[in-house]
C-alpha cells in the first residue's frame, strides 16, 4: 500500500539530506502508509499518543496501538515497512499506552546504526515526550530539523490507488445525494433529512462511515453552511447539503441544493447560473493554471452573470483530509 | 461552567508548589473547562494542535481555534478564566494554524509575571513546537514537570453538572436501545439495526450525534464487541448493542443484549443469571470498596451459577471520556 507515496517522500528528504525523520501528523501517517484508524467516536482512547512513522534511510517502521494493528494489515507485503504494536487495553493492567509507546519507539530507535546527521521531526504533533526518547537514545550528536507540512504538496497528486479511493467515496456520496433527493419535503427539520441521508450511505457501505459536512435550510442565518438542526424546511425552501463520507482513510466532498417541493423561477435561474459557472470553472482546470486563477475567473463569471459574488472559497483538493491544496481561494502561497 | 473541576485542579497544584501549568491533554482541557468541539468527522483540519490551557496561579486561559471558540462561550461569566482565540481557516490566506497557535501561546505565557518555579506540562500531549515557545518565552530557569494524568483521579469523582449531563446521554442511549428492541428482526444485516438506532438517537437529540460502541450477533467470531457489519440477524440470534453517545462533552456507555423473534429457553436462562449477576453488583459498588472487589466478587457470581466467566472488564468509570477510572479489572493500580 501507498508505496509511490514513500517513493516520493524518500526522493525528497535525500534531496534535503534526512537520512532519519520521524513522522507524527496523523496525515502524514495515513498518507505514508495507508494506516487508517476509524475517527467517528474520537481518538482512541488507550493510544498513548499518536502513530508515529520512523523512517531510515528508505525504510518506514510504523508504530501502533496493538488494538489497531488491523488497519496496517495491508502493508505485511510491503518490504520498506515494518510494522510495530504497544500494547492498549487488557483486563489485566492498568491503561499505561504513553508508556508502551514510548518504550516501543526506544526500542525501534535503538536497533537503528548510529547514523550520524539530522533527524527530520514534525515538531507540531510530536509530543514532547516522544522527543525525549529521541534526546535520550541517540547519542551521536542529534539535530532535530522541522519538517511539519513538507508532504502538503507531495499529497496534491493522486495516485491511481488513491483515485480509485476517492472514487469509492464519491459514490457513496452520490448514495447520499439520492437520498436527499428523494428524501426532502416540507415539515422536516434538518437532521431527519440528514439522518435518511446518512442511514442510506451506511446500508449501502455495509459499514459505519463518517459523514460530513453541511445541511442547512435556505433561510438559516449564516447558511453557507453548518450541521443540521431543528429548523424545518418548508415548501420552497433550498437546503444545502454538503456531503463528505471517509472509507479507506479518504475523504470524498460534494455539494448540492435541493428544493422542498417545486423551486421557483427565481430558485431555477439561479441555480443555473451556478451550474454554468461550475462547468466553466472545472473547464478551467488545466496542469499549469495558478489555482487563485481558477478561483478569481469564477468570481468574475458570477459576478458578470449580475449576482453577488460567494463569500467562500471555489474549492479545494481532497485525500487523506477533506480539505487540502490545491486550495482556489483569493489569494496563494507565493514561493 | 466546570468551576469545581478547576477548584479541584487548583488545590492539587498548589500542594504540589506548582504555579504555572500548561494543558494539552483533550479530555484534561474538556473536564477542566467544559470546551467540547465535535468529533465525528475527525480532528477540527484547521487547528495548529491541541486546545491548551495556560494556568497560573488559578487562573485559566483557554486557548482554541477561531471557528471552535462557540464551544467555549459558556466560559464567558467565569471569572477564573479568559478564552483566547487563533485564526484557523480564512478564504484570504494559506491555512498556517500552527503558526498561529504558536503565537498566541507566546502572547499567554509572555503576559505573566516572571514567576519562578516548575512548569507543570502534559508530556504526553504538549507537540514539540509549542514545548518550544515555553523555552524562547520564559527566562527565568524553567523546570518542566510532567503532570500527565494527574487529573485522571480528580475526574472520578462526579460533579452535580456532569451528572446532568451523563442523565441527559443515557436519555439519550436509552432512546437508541428502544429503537434497537422494536427494530430488530431476522433478515437485518447488523448495519440495518444500527442505522434504525443511530437514526432515532440524532432524530431525538435534534442534532448530529457520535455513537458507539457494538452491534454485533452472537455468531460471530470474536463476537464479545464490535462494530456493525453486513452479517445477517438470524431468527432466535441474540445481538449486543452497547450504546454511547457524546452530548455536552460527556459519554454515555450503556449495554443491552436483544433477541431476534422470541428468545430459546437457554438464553432466556442465561439471560436471567446476567440480570442477576448486573444488580448484585451494582449493590457491591460503595465508598471503600475496591473495583477489583467488584470484578473478582462479579465473576464468582457468573462461576457459581455455571457459566464460564467473561473475557471483559465487569465495568468502568464513564465522563469526559467513555471508558474511565474507576476500572473494574482484574488488578488495579497499587500506590
Amino acid at each position: 500500500m501507498h508505496q509511490e507515496q514513500r517513493q516520493r517522500t524518500n526522493a525528497l528528504l535525500e534531496s534535503k539530506a534526512i537520512k532519519r525523520a520521524l513522522f507524527a501528523n496523523l496525515n502524514s501517517v495515513k498518507w505514508l502508509t495507508g494506516f487508517a484508524p476509524p475517527i467517528q467516536t474520537g481518538p482512541n482512547l488507550f493510544a498513548g499518543g499518536p502513530p508515529l512513522i520512523w523512517y531510515e534511510d528508505g525504510h518506514y517502521t510504523l508504530i501502533v496501538l496493538d488494538g489497531q494493528a488491523g488497519e496496517a494489515a495491508g502493508l505485511a507485503q510491503d518490504p520498506d515497512c515494518t510494522v510495530i504494536t504497544y500494547l492498549g487495553y487488557t483486563i489485566q493492567q492498568p491503561v499505561a499506552g504513553a508508556t508502551h509507546l514510548r518504550a516501543a519507539l526506544q526500542e525501534v530507535v535503538s536497533k537503528q546504526p548510529g547514523t550520524r546527521g539530522k533527524i527530520g521531526v514534525e515538531m507540531a504533533d510530536l509530543p514532547v515526550s516522544l522527543a525525549q526518547v529521541l534526546q535520550e537514545t541517540i547519542h551521536d550528536g542529534v539535530e532535530n530539523v522541522a519538517i511539519d507540512q513538507w508532504l502538503v504538496p507531495l499529497r496534491m497528486i493522486k495516485t491511481p490507488e488513491e483515485l480509485a479511493k476517492l472514487r469509492e467515496n464519491f459514490a457513496l456520496t452520490d448514495v447520499g445525494h439520492a437520498a436527499a433527493r428523494k428524501a426532502i419535503q416540507p415539515g422536516q427539520r434538518e437532521i431527519d433529512l440528514w439522518t435518511e441521508i446518512h442511514s442510506a450511505v451506511q446500508q449501502k457501505a455495509g459499514r459505519r462511515m463518517p459523514l460530513g459536512n453541511d445541511c442547512v435550510v435556505g433561510y438559516r442565518p449564516a447558511n453557507i453552511g453548518g450541521w443540521p438542526g431543528e429548523l424545518e424546511i418548508r415548501a420552497h425552501d433550498s437546503v444545502i447539503v454538503d456531503l463528505s463520507t471517509l472509507a479507506h482513510g479518504y475523504w470524498s466532498d460534494s455539494c448540492a441544493t435541493y428544493y422542498a417541493g417545486e423551486p421557483t423561477a427565481e430558485q431555477v435561474a439561479l441555480h443555473h447560473t451556478i451550474e454554468q459557472a461550475l462547468e466553466y470553472s472545472i473547464g478551467l482546470v488545466r496542469p499549469g493554471v495558478a489555482a487563485k486563477t481558477i478561483d478569481q475567473k469564477t468570481r468574475q463569471f458570477i459576478s458578470d452573470a449580475g449576482y453577488p459574488v460567494y463569500p467562500h472559497h471555489t474549492g479545494h483538493g481532497v485525500g487523506v483530509t477533506g480539505h487540502e491544496e490545491p486550495r482556489m481561494i483569493l489569494f496563494t502561497i507565493t514561493k
